[in-house]
């Protein structure tokens, strides 16, 4: 994947003002975990239900008017559908989006309720970057990758800035959910004395492994499964791994049951939903697997769930 | 029920400076409403799941080296409880709080992790004002009432000083869940321009028909069940009806069902957990019961709900 140019300080500032024109900021909340007062940044808030609508924005609203005739693609397990769908109806551009079949009908729903077109793809079996490759060699659109994309990661960086200003400094810590490390990058460049850490689903720790072994691994068919459907990228890519590599460490990883207990707090203390993946910082702060002081920062990326799932989990 | 002294827009005013420099403000989030898009308060998310703190903070804030010696009572199904229990437990007041036995377990299991003395009665049947008159008979304790006290109406109004910092300018209409009239007296004075609309379950008006008739009516024994726990005073007081009469319309109620249809939509919209007393207001706009435009407030006042019934609702 060619790197077009790389993100920026500059740029994630630039971003945050866009946003701000636009976007309500989302609140930075208190928490107390354990013996611990620190902050939760509830992106879950965003009218798109995700952070993923900064980038989005950023994106989609920086095309040129010849860019914007031919059309936008994204591949998306549902929240950067969201947020690239959302964007495009603002701006009047035809937005193409590939998703899972097996993706929460909810965000399905949404994306489709956002005027985007959808098309399925099949989760195991099928490549969803070919399937956005022959869209895109056939309609001349523009791919918005969902986080190997300088705009992409200045976009979703801004929360970083918007924590700053809310915190009246930076933060020490930010622990955030990642899937294929646009959230971490971008957070990374808008927080340069903040340490990164990212938070990864069991067997889907491809930023984690890229950066302890200072290459992009990719995910094995023998993959586990895991409820948090937001965060199973293929493996992370270059411009997130250059812009990570010496900034971040390689993180941790939860599990399952222990993103569950992160949705029931959420629920009982913060009254907040969340959905799996946008509860996986929380429950390795939760987990103990995080340090945490009172200028830590967890991140709360998504809450776009289907009723059913989330009633299981608040009740079991 | 005398009245010490009426609550002003300069009480309220102290009381959000006071709330500014301990809390941080809730968020004021767009929301799209049939065609009209416009706000809503999310109240539920203050540390106790509900506004109520306001009120409490600013009461027990204000008591003499003596009073705070001697504790303080409240009466209340949860909300308010957790309310005085965060203030004494920050103040190093004893607070003693009765609550009906069919309050809410997690209202109930909250307010005694605040380090509150919880005396039960039982809804139907019990005086809840004789059990605490009682209490403050032996004790000399300070009652801090639940919405008839100038203090408690002043501090919840101070939500309305932050809506209007919010918005840039006071919203044109606020439609708030209304219980005794704590609040909707709080925000009437601290938003002298906007028209307030009280909501209440159908059955249990007992503002809205205490503006109508212009005196107090108490419940009969032969109210209706309502689902909105929060919402169920025996009447409302001399103090809320003085400043509400020719300030507010007698309001509209809500249904159980239309209140379910609001948690619902909290959920899978908003990404915010309401209880059914919460959901009041937003319930009222939902169902076009309340008039709509793009500088109405909704109060979404709490979100504390047992995750059982919470699940029967979103799954319904």
């Amino acid at each position: 994947m060619k790197i077009d140019r790389m993100p920026t300080l500059n740029g994630v500032r630039r971003a945050a003002g866009k946003i701000a024109a636009i976007l309500p900021e989302t609140p930075l909340l208190p928490v107390q975990i354990g013996t611990t007062s620190c902050w939760v940044k509830a992106e879950n808030l965003q009218p798109i239900g995700a952070f993923k609508i900064r980038g989005g924005w950023h994106r989609l609203s920086d095309l040129t008017a010849q860019e914007r005739a031919r059309g936008v693609v994204a591949v998306s397990s549902g929240n950067h559908a969201q947020g690239v769908a959302w964007a495009a109806q603002k701006l009047g551009i035809a937005a193409t989006i590939v998703m899972p079949r097996d993706a929460p009908a909810v965000k399905l729903a949404a994306t489709r309720a956002l005027g985007a077109s959808v098309v399925l793809y099949d989760r195991p079996g099928e490549n969803r970057d070919a399937v956005a490759a022959d869209i895109l060699a056939a309609t001349g659109s523009v791919l918005v990758h969902a986080f190997a994309d300088p705009w992409v990661i200045e976009g979703q960086g801004s929360a970083g800035v918007e924590i700053t200003a809310q915190l009246g400094r930076q933060p020490t810590r930010i622990i955030t959910c990642c899937g294929g490390g646009g959230l971490a990058a971008g957070l990374s460049l808008a927080c340069p004395d903040a340490q990164i850490v990212p938070v990864e689903p069991v067997g889907w720790d491809m930023v984690g492994r890229a950066l302890k072994h200072g290459a992009i691994i990719c995910a094995g068919d023998d993959a586990p499964k895991t409820i948090c459907d937001a965060l199973q990228p293929p493996a992370t890519a270059p411009i997130n791994l250059a812009v990570l590599q010496g900034r971040s460490q390689p993180g941790v990883t939860v599990t399952d049951e222990e993103v569950r207990e992160a949705q029931r707090f959420a629920f009982s203390r913060l009254q907040l939903v969340l959905e799996p993946g946008g509860a996986a910082a929380l429950a390795a702060a939760l987990a103990g697997k995080a340090a945490l002081d009172g200028d830590s920062v967890i991140m709360l990326t998504g809450g776009n769930t289907d009723a059913d799932s989330y009633a299981a989990t608040i009740t079991a």
